[in-house]
């Protein structure tokens, strides 16, 4: 079974890294982009169940600090 | 309106992340995972419809030549 594990910032919690993308897409030209935010996502082939997934996730994939994480099934 | 757009290697294209944090949940003593792939993602706020998105994602977000992507709306 594939997992995607998707990890962003919590939504209080400032993003400089997607500050910057939506500089540069202003000024190569882009119009009408109000906010960019970057996260990262884990493609996790496994045989667990979406608990452990979970628990990886919450362990060792993001710093729950500051990102919060959301799990979804792929298939097979 | 939100977009939520993934970029990640193509899957012939090698992942030395992706295999480093295989070996590291291994070490950790994570069983019956097989395999872990890394890529990024982009929320993006924009007026502009999924056309526009999916220009920005293929000129600005994603290298073609190593990376495929796609785009997804996530709602206003």
């Amino acid at each position: 079974m594939k997992y995607k594990v998707t990890v962003f910032l919590k939504d209080n919690v400032f993003d400089p890294q997607g500050n910057s993308i939506l500089r540069v897409l202003h000024n190569l030209g882009y119009k009408g982009i109000q906010n960019v935010r970057v996260g990262k996502v884990f493609i996790v082939e496994s045989d667990n169940n979406e608990e452990m997934i979970k628990k990886v996730a919450n362990e060792v994939f993001c710093n729950n600090v500051i990102e919060k994480f959301e799990v979804e099934r792929m298939g097979e």
